[in-house]
């Protein structure tokens, strides 16, 4: 097998890593538009094959990721499909999705977005296991190929990642919540402290540090993130506002009951999300019976995802009459067995469990 | 020399370890009014002296600690101060400090705050490196013995940290700001991820682990601090919804070079506010001629803690008519020796220093 790497920075550096320490027998052809990130990236080993050309990386190629800040992601994923097969899945792993999705309308290109990063940037900052256990998110959209986000989603297993399926405008309203805001946020929170009414420098504490780790992350990638998420972003913004003014009441009126039950909510909710994935369980095939068209997949695997069902594995097998096909999804525990045979039953299809 | 610490939870465990790591010759004698709590402080080597009370605990002690919730401050400070003896000063390291300053009125009190903290709590938590570098605000008020802030001074520097000096309002504001707010944006943060309008719970990514890590913080601690606080909260929270919606706007008009401006310009103040206090120098001493009246050490040292002078060691030295004396400072640093030299020329005292 033979990978493709379009940037080879950071996430791109640490996607060849982990496909070389994982998957020992596939190729990584690297490409970057500069020379000297591009030898850093063949020193540390995260590229076996430099390229001269997005054409020559992609060439051959089974799978090719689009590593590029997201102002750049259309034209790079663009150029990346003329070059691929018909057999070569094409994503790419921009913070925001809609944008993308909308733009590209090939059946081989699926948008992807790792939730795994580094207050570094850069190559030097690569690491193999930058995306264990971390979830990466997928867009399959309407017409993106069945067989080719399978491969994908094996494919992204081999490096460590739990790949989820979600619908974009989902993935960007929550990105705008889960992610932007809190960039937006750590800035302000700069911006406030550094106010010169303070006649002397705060010495900051480990809170405040915590809070502003991503305040003034790289303004190449964060700008494009701003503006091509500006609505949601704006929106997770005034929800917040709103929110606070109702505190700032609590305050003034000194409602230390209303304050303290909060509070206390804000730490059963955290630690809710913090032990989400943390769970594992027996595994369990669900074998559900398709017809051989575009979307089928998208469709089920964005209705799983959005139902929170975690999919380990899954395999498609095409019907010799080439109508029909079946699709195996394994997932993981039984509550999650259940719920994937109720979510895919109540979108139509016929569905066979192991109990 | 002796120390009594009241509450031996986080904060007065930790200063029982690190005053018998730093000070082998010192005597902690700790009460908890929870047995369980003192006998751990007890195992742990965080107190020489189990005390059953705390008129016991404060018994021939120089200095006193009171850890306690903010509320419950006034009345164990007042306990404690009854029970000491004329030379013994007494402080507390509550996160608020108008409150208390404004509620004893003795001039062997120096209220105090140390910037450390974990996410762990109780004596269990307890390190006695907790303190290594950290600064310890203290709020000398007009009443307070300078030759006991002095000690205290001296003290704290011996436990590993920086005390500063500061108002009790400047104090609160700060705090605020970089403390108190960043708790509320980060149940603000948790509740807009927990929304049910996300159909699948959301795979948080490092930024929100990071900036959430305080959400849900010990309620019995932070009521009392939202409540002790809640004005100077609730005027933080006004500022930075005013600039939310100004950034809401920005995106909203998609101005990108706006974006990219503000991101850098919190960069740059990010890492400024990070490095204060990294940077050394040589050691310089200041020489000051003051009379000899309460208040003019806490004059002194709020106003070469406000200017952002760090003290690194001060002595008193009353004149033999003992109606003047002489205060020597430690400054570490060309920059900071001149800029001390200005700020106290400025309160009109004389002052000598090496050049």
């Amino acid at each position: 097998m033979r990978i493709a790497v379009l940037g080879v920075g950071l996430i791109g550096g640490s996607i060849g890593l982990a496909a070389r320490r994982h998957l020992p027998h596939v190729e990584v052809a690297g490409y970057d538009r500069d020379d000297a990130v591009l030898a850093a990236a063949l020193d540390r080993g995260a590229v076996s094959e430099p390229a001269t050309s997005v054409a020559a990386a992609v060439d051959r190629a089974d799978a090719c990721f689009a590593c590029a800040p997201v102002g750049a992601l259309p034209g790079l994923v663009g150029e990346a499909l003329t070059a691929a097969s018909a057999g070569c899945v094409v994503t790419d792993v921009g913070s925001t999705k809609q944008t993308i999705v909308e733009a590209i309308a090939d059946e081989r290109f699926v948008g992807g977005h790792p939730i795994a990063g580094s207050e570094s940037q850069g190559v030097e900052a690569s690491r193999e296991d930058l995306f264990d256990g971390a979830t990466w998110y997928l867009t399959p959209g309407a017409r993106s190929s069945g067989v080719l986000y399978g491969s994908l989603h094996a494919l992204l297993g081999g490096l460590g990642a739990t790949p989820v399926a979600i619908a974009p405008e989902a993935h960007d309203r929550l990105m705008a919540t889960v992610s932007h805001l809190p960039h937006v946020i750590a800035n302000v929170l700069v911006e406030q402290a550094a106010d010169p009414a303070f006649q002397q420098l705060p010495r900051v504490g480990p809170s405040f540090r915590d809070l502003t780790r991503v305040a003034g992350a790289n303004s190449d990638i964060w700008t494009d993130i701003y503006m091509s998420n500006a609505d949601a972003i704006a929106d997770a913004i005034d929800a917040m506002g709103g929110r606070l003014d109702e505190i700032a009441s609590l305050l003034r009126t000194r409602d230390a009951a209303a304050m303290e039950r909060w509070n206390e909510w804000a730490r059963v909710q955290r630690n809710r999300m913090l032990e989400v994935g943390a769970t594992g369980g027996r595994i369990y095939e669900l074998r559900v019976s398709v017809p051989n068209r575009p979307g089928v997949v998208a469709e089920l695997a964005v209705a799983l995802g959005s139902g929170g069902v975690n999919i380990t594995d899954m395999r498609l097998a095409p019907a010799p009459d080439n109508r029909s096909g079946a699709i195996s999804f394994w997932v993981s525990g039984e509550r999650s067995r259940a719920r994937a045979a109720a979510l895919i039953e109540a979108l139509g299809f016929p569905v066979a469990s192991e109990q």
